[in-house]
């Protein structure tokens, strides 16, 4: 098997799956619970709390611990609408969002806020420029992905943060989900306020993810209760999930230090393997661009489900734009917005790598893509209606 | 080790940990992915909602997984809100419900919703009448939970459902977190059209859990994004959880089948044991209260959060209030409303039990329980300045 779709999800390491299954087993009473087994619960959260605060250069109160990336998102872009709403009601975003930033902002829409989308260039940037033109008295947020997830373009989250630096009263929501472990982002450097993590892109576990909340915001909670989470985050706490999340953090963040050179060595050679490909274009812009995301179009006439069950006959597992997308059949966001051109852009393809990939993966993948490129050329070809 | 604190949570069964091991490690691909890898996990899942469906005797369309009960109790509740708003903005529910209920009604309060809170009576009750009473023509949504979590009180769901039968425009959210697996309802007969289950109260994992959303009826989603549970709710579905949180169900349910007029004589027993204990006054009513909660106030001078610290050096676990209110020792909601007063109500102790409860155990926790009473009158009555 060569799973190259860790974009969409991550196998998660065997000691993280341990150490779920060792938490819920022995620590698994409620850890508000006043007695002793309540309290031990509530240690090892508070543990994995600090370490994930350790390692993401925060401190442990600014961490909120959510159900994963996508409610993270949902919190902080919603938790400031609610929150500074009487402040105002602007928000400015990008085009090449994921949907679980996108959606909530046009959720928002609808109950009367504004939000300017931000387009990116051929290089499926946006520019700390734009932001700076986009800004008005009422603008209340900014949000902006780390890494794009479906061709990873590294967005210049330090130059925005630099314009913001001169607007206070804006704050700064950037999605890391694509981004750690792979790519680094000093968090005040960048002078952000609010940034979103989910434990199954870096081999942790599902039910887990995290919204880091600087010192001094305030949100209206999206899941409100018994409070546990600083007022912010109600729910009994996922503590053998999030556990697993500061071991899975952990683990990734080591693999990062030992192999990040060896991983761009290796995309640098997926890249050049694929551009000898006849017909074949790759999307993912040359340069500021994440170690992991590799994206390119498919030879016209070839529909990319199609050839995504065509290359799983070999074992090799791609995926078509993002996973959360890849469904709906609609071409590429990303991609339309970096002005590809609709063709080119329903007939994307995502490889997306981890540590765990190998070189020796590469030959075989492309000599398999390569012939899944002509068997369906072939079929398509003998229609004659679609090329 | 006695634990009596299973409306905290419960310990999951051995066999559920392991499944999700199994789903976590072998089926680890994103449901979403169009690949082979996806479509097994897309199977699973599928799956798990056929056979969650059939046990609560919905269909699987119905069925909304959601990260536990309180994501899913927010959802319920906002969702009717955001969507209704220009039906109405009334909503009805009672002074007894879980934080998880009464948080989102005081935020909407905040956005503009009038939200009518329901006394209830001694009995820890609210009637019918009381509902048919409150009811506006903006009435969007009634929401009364099934089983009260601090006391046990079953509510009159049925009755309920009756009279909103007579208003087809007004929503009916009932929370059934305590009263799954130990309290049956019939969503149909009470008219029931949404509903909330959390897994980790009976055996199952933390980070699943659902919202029966009737066929027809739409909901403003709480989690927007990737549109992964019908456009309701978004987020990678958590599917080695939800697949626990299948094979909890059906073992919790093998177990009521089996086990429920031996746990009714369990808390039979309980509460004759601990009518014994002279100043202890028991707050769970006599009748329509469900078959593992019982609730006590200790005798006044004894503050309850030392009484659980003094039990637990005996290994026996107990709750004062609910876990999630239980850090900030303010009174029990749910004993004010019944109109203990204000001194019984602050001295409230719970038992949760389950079906791994055992007779043998009564004795031995009575008395660790008196034994308690006496240390701790002893220290008050020193002081002399509590008693």
């Amino acid at each position: 098997m060569i799973y190259l779709d860790n974009s969409a999800t991550t196998k998660p390491f065997p000691e993280v799956v341990d150490a779920f299954a060792t938490v819920a087993s022995h620590y698994f009473a409620n850890p508000s619970s006043l007695h002793g087994l309540g309290m031990k619960a509530e240690r090892l959260l508070k543990q994995a709390r600090e370490q994930i605060a350790a390692m993401l250069d925060v401190k442990p109160s600014e961490i909120v611990f959510t159900s994963g990336g996508t409610e993270a998102n949902n919190f902080a872009i919603k938790g400031v609408a609610w929150q500074y709403r009487r402040r105002g009601r602007h928000i400015i975003t990008t085009e090449i969002e994921h949907p679980s930033v996108a959606e909530p902002c046009r959720q928002l829409e609808e109950l009367g806020f504004e939000v300017t989308y931000l387009p990116v260039g051929p290089d499926g940037r946006v520019s700390a420029e734009q932001v700076a033109r986009a800004l008005r008295d009422d603008t209340i947020l900014v949000s902006v992905m780390h890494v794009n997830n479906e061709v990873g373009a590294v967005q210049p989250i330090e130059e925005i943060g630099a314009v913001l630096a001169r607007h206070p009263k804006t704050l700064f929501h950037v999605d890391r989900v694509q981004g750690i472990g792979k790519v680094p982002l000093d968090v005040k450097r960048c002078g952000i306020d609010l940034f979103t993590v989910s434990a199954h892109k870096f081999h942790g576990l599902r039910g887990a993810g995290l919204l880091y909340v600087r010192d001094g915001v305030r949100l209206t909670p999206l899941i409100a209760g018994g409070g546990q989470e600083r007022q912010l985050r109600s729910g009994t706490e996922n503590v053998a999930a999030i556990v697993a999340m500061a071991k899975a953090l952990r683990l990734a963040l080591e693999r990062y230090e030992r192999d990040i050179g060896w991983l761009r060595e290796l995309k640098a050679e997926w890249l050049q393997a694929l551009a000898a490909i006849p017909g074949l274009s790759i999307n993912t812009p040359e340069r500021d661009s994440a170690p992991h995301i590799i994206n390119f179009s498919l030879p016209s006439g070839i529909k990319p489900e199609v050839f995504v069950h065509e290359l799983e006959k070999s074992e090799i597992y791609v995926s078509t734009t993002s996973a959360c997308s890849s469904k709906r059949r609609a071409p590429s966001k990303t991609l339309l917005a970096m002005g590809v051109g609709e063709g080119r852009a329903e007939r994307g393809i995502r490889i997306s790598l981890s540590f765990d990939n190998r070189r020796e993966e590469i030959k075989p993948a492309v000599a398999a893509i390569q012939q899944a490129i002509k068997t369906l050329s072939e079929v398509t070809g003998s229609h004659g209606d679609e090329v």
